[in-house]
């Protein structure tokens, strides 16, 4: 198994995140409960600082950066709440930030990234490649780049959700059978897999994705990094890349169980039994686990379900549309 | 002071909600403090059961009725969150309930009331007299009614999250300088007031309620029971009453402090606030405290301030009028 993390650098993270990260509530209600014939248990990082837990791995990384790293600043890219992470943890560091974003992301992560401080760089996601495009203006500033999940420190980061979901389960005396997680370049999956399999090593971790997105569902049948179309598309912005990261398929492969696909049918009224029953606040790509979890993607009667609602960075406008089916 | 409902009865109320009611999350959120200049702990009711913390109340006197009183069902009056609770506590113990609602009441409170079982049984806000109505039903039925606040079994269920508030505080080794409590009846101020000051006599309790409907904070100035202009309107569905209730105003007048007002543009804004930072659905009448807090209406800095967020029933049309802004 690859050394990328372990659970000692997610331990280390939880440490470093004390007092700057969210510790999110893990919530048990009667209606999930009532949905799926068994016990529920949703982690939800959409309650977290910026609106998702993207500030977990970006924090954890920026914090380890040396004085000199620091002063350069740091360029990154993402399609939004990354982006978030990064320009917050900027603020709080004193680190200067930049991160390319693509001009379609919702308007809200865009707007929220510059109010954090961050310098957004706008290009199109369907002919530009914004990691070239990222990596080029590091080159020329001299700066370090923050990528979104192909890191040792940030997949340490991200993995402070599932340290967290397994001390917040037990102290309700509940251990998960299963743990979904919504999964695009797999950071927050592979973290999250570290944690849970270090507590818990029968649990089942189950990466949630959306239909065209669905490459670590299919590199974890094949056994390696599977390529999407180019021409997918999802309502999920969140959930989009091209492959698995190298290093987090690598943690991923030897941790997963098989991967979920959701439709964007199945995301939208997940949204709605978010917002009708549970008064949360869910964005597409946050809200693909229980959409799997909804939808019986897998076998939740008499079981003990964890599933992690990753973020809640949806635009009015979209919000409204959905809501009103 | 009048012997209502005592901490005594608060906590056994506790112990007969245990598995039912959620314990729901008590949030810190930096946008929060950063929003106020100091720290705020956010009760978050709105995760509850129905949508609401009536539950609480609710099962706490139904689940105390005779066997020849339940076997008759019950009546109730509410303009919507009340009547959810009732019917669930209704379902949860075999109860038939029956509740007479305002027919402009929100569609999704009176569709939930109903899917829960409940019989809705519509009626004008503005020229009907709801309590004569139930009363008249109870009494052709040989039913009993469940009062929506103005009982001291609904005083100390209601209590339960004053009991919940304090304990998560501790558990963050934090206690409140004050508590900020949307206020319509006086229930849930009556009975978290009870709770709040056995646990910390010096914390300050608030009520809160909207412009026009202020019969509480005028009763706390002129020492009895005030009347509020029968042409007062408010967005705050769930906070308008005539006049504070005869037990809790009795408690309320010893153990509150000043009450707060807010209009319907603060409550507003409270509700896209918390959209925007605290991925929360709160209905209007549920962001009272919170939009007492933004709004500044009492001192913040350096200070921790707990505010119960107390429901999240908002109909999706209205709910994206006011995102819209």
């Amino acid at each position: 198994m690859s050394a990328a993390a372990g659970i000692d650098d997610v331990r280390s993270a939880a440490r470093r995140l004390a007092g700057i990260a969210v510790e999110t509530p893990l919530l048990r209600h009667p209606d999930l409960d009532a949905a799926v014939g068994g016990t529920v248990l949703l982690k939800l990082e959409n309650l977290q600082t910026t609106g998702s837990f993207k500030i977990r791995g970006a924090y954890n990384l920026m914090s380890r950066l040396t004085p000199q790293q620091a002063e350069a600043g740091i360029v990154a890219w993402s399609s939004g709440n990354h982006a978030q992470g990064v320009a917050a943890a900027g603020a709080m560091l004193g680190i200067r930030t930049a991160v390319v974003m693509p001009e379609d992301a919702p308007k809200a992560k865009i707007a929220r990234t510059r109010r954090f401080g961050g310098e957004a760089i706008l290009y199109d996601r369907y002919t530009g490649d914004r990691e070239v495009i990222a990596k080029a203006l590091a080159a020329e500033r001299g700066a370090e780049t923050v990528p979104s999940y192909d890191h040792p420190h940030i997949i340490a980061g991200q993995g402070t959700v599932g340290l967290e979901l397994m001390r917040q389960a037990a102290e309700m005396s509940l251990v998960p059978d299963q743990v979904l997680i919504p999964c695009s370049g797999g950071g927050l999956t592979a973290g999250c897999a570290i944690a849970i399999k270090d507590a818990s090593p029968l649990t089942g971790v189950h990466p949630v994705e959306p239909a065209g997105f669905d490459d670590t569902a299919r590199s974890l049948l094949s056994g390696r990094r599977e390529i999407n179309a180019s021409s997918s598309r999802s309502i999920c912005d969140a959930l989009q890349v091209a492959t698995p990261g190298n290093l987090t398929f690598e943690l991923n492969r030897h941790l997963l169980g098989d991967g979920l696909v959701v439709t964007d049918a199945e995301v939208r009224a997940a949204m709605r039994f978010a917002f009708l029953n549970l008064k949360l606040v869910v964005e597409p790509g946050g809200a693909a686990a229980l959409a799997a979890l909804l939808s019986g993607k897998l076998e939740t009667r008499g079981k003990i379900t964890a599933a992690i609602v990753s973020g809640g960075n949806v635009d009015t406008e979209l919000f409204a549309e959905i809501q009103a089916g």
